[in-house]
């Protein structure tokens, strides 16, 4: 239990950040939620983010803004179609996605990082995940505990406890790395996660039942992701998918 | 030489990136330039940025907006006093500045990166200093080869050659790491650089014979640097001073 420890969590309004956010609840954490504007397409998954900031009862929600669009090369920022109806295979053979941003979670978690100095904080919670994910370098162990070091030869904590052989202060923290979307859903269901309030498409469709007027596409990778995860997960899927 | 290489500098529009920007010239790259509206309560930095841009033959100059404002805790983000009148001695006593702006240098190298994974360059310039911002744990070399790792662990083609045993691809280059205000001075002097085109000031003076009808201030830390910068280098200071 880390009972009055401060922990940033990386909240995009997804189902894995949503997950990990409830397992620092859960780790008797005092939460602060971080949120990005960066030029994404769609703003659902901000709106999402900001109601499940509120069920967590995160202590500070702060929506960063932060404009990614200016260096292109992403179908979530740039004018480019999202893939539609792949099947995971056929994810893993295309390898780094179109949908992929640069650096991304370098500097979601960044920010993070500068959240975490001003707001007491010394660890932080990402909901990045390897296998899901596996054309993503940046979703993989060595990168978490990479940035981990980065984060402690930062601040001046972390550089005065690394000179005493210490390790620092500040702790990454990315409980979903191993898991498959399946034991996502099911750990996230055990701590009481309501999947309803969560966003996952890249590419929302008009529609009524869902969250502010659109509904899950159900084709993107993503919707694909989420749909698999609560097949195999054996969970009923709370989602609204157009027709 | 690095002819017909690119590489990302970060160009705040101050003396040192100012002459970081001219090494890369110099080394032959292709030069892409980076500057952040990120909340600082003077533009006229950001103006200088991009004249120098235009001058150094960028081939494109980004100007990315980050709100860094809503981390608070910076007198160059948040209405706090800047010090003035500290001499060098007094600044190093007091340690981390209150113009320290939370993990600045992680976020910007983070959105270098960004840059650098769209634009094509494997090389990104950074004008950090570890002798006139001793106080700032993010100025130092262990920290740049902390980022370049994690550079490399963050991309596709770095995780592929450190895989291999290689040297992945990614260099972040701080020329200047070692160097004195008054090494720097001359060294861009010798590079052709024009200081007149650089801003530091962090308390800009409305005044006549600056830049954009505002004059450096003389007296916060940034300024005194600067003066003694020039003075020990024996070389003429084109900045205009408020009286």
């Amino acid at each position: 239990m880390a009972t009055g420890e401060t922990a940033v969590v990386l909240l995009s309004g997804g189902l894995d950040s949503a997950t990990a956010c409830a397992m620092a609840r859960d780790g008797g954490y005092d939460i602060l939620t971080l949120a990005f504007r960066y030029g994404q397409r769609h703003a659902v998954e901000l709106a999402a983010a900001e109601r499940l900031a509120r069920a967590m009862g995160s202590k500070r929600h702060v929506v960063a803004e932060i404009d990614l669009t200016v260096y292109g090369g992403s179908a979530l920022t740039a004018d480019i179609d999202v893939p539609k109806g792949r099947d995971t295979a056929e994810m893993a053979d295309d390898g780094v996605p179109i949908t992929y941003v640069p650096a991304r979670n370098t500097i979601f978690l960044a920010h993070a990082l500068a959240l975490a100095e001003t707001g007491g904080a010394s660890d932080i919670f990402i909901g990045v995940n390897a296998l899901d994910y596996s054309g993503y370098p940046d979703c993989r162990p060595a990168f978490i505990k990479a940035f981990q070091r980065l984060a402690n030869l930062a601040t001046k904590e972390g550089v005065e406890a690394m000179a005493a052989g210490q390790d620092g202060p500040f702790s990454v923290k990315a409980p979903l790395i191993d898991m498959t979307k399946a034991e996502i859903i099911r750990a996230g269901q055990a701590l009481g996660v309501d999947y309803g309030m969560t966003w996952s498409c890249y590419d929302p469709q008009p529609g009524p039942g869902g969250m502010d007027g659109v509904v899950h596409c159900g084709q993107c990778d993503s919707c694909q992701l989420r749909k698999k995860g609560f097949d195999e997960a054996g969970a009923t899927d709370p989602t609204v998918y157009a027709a």
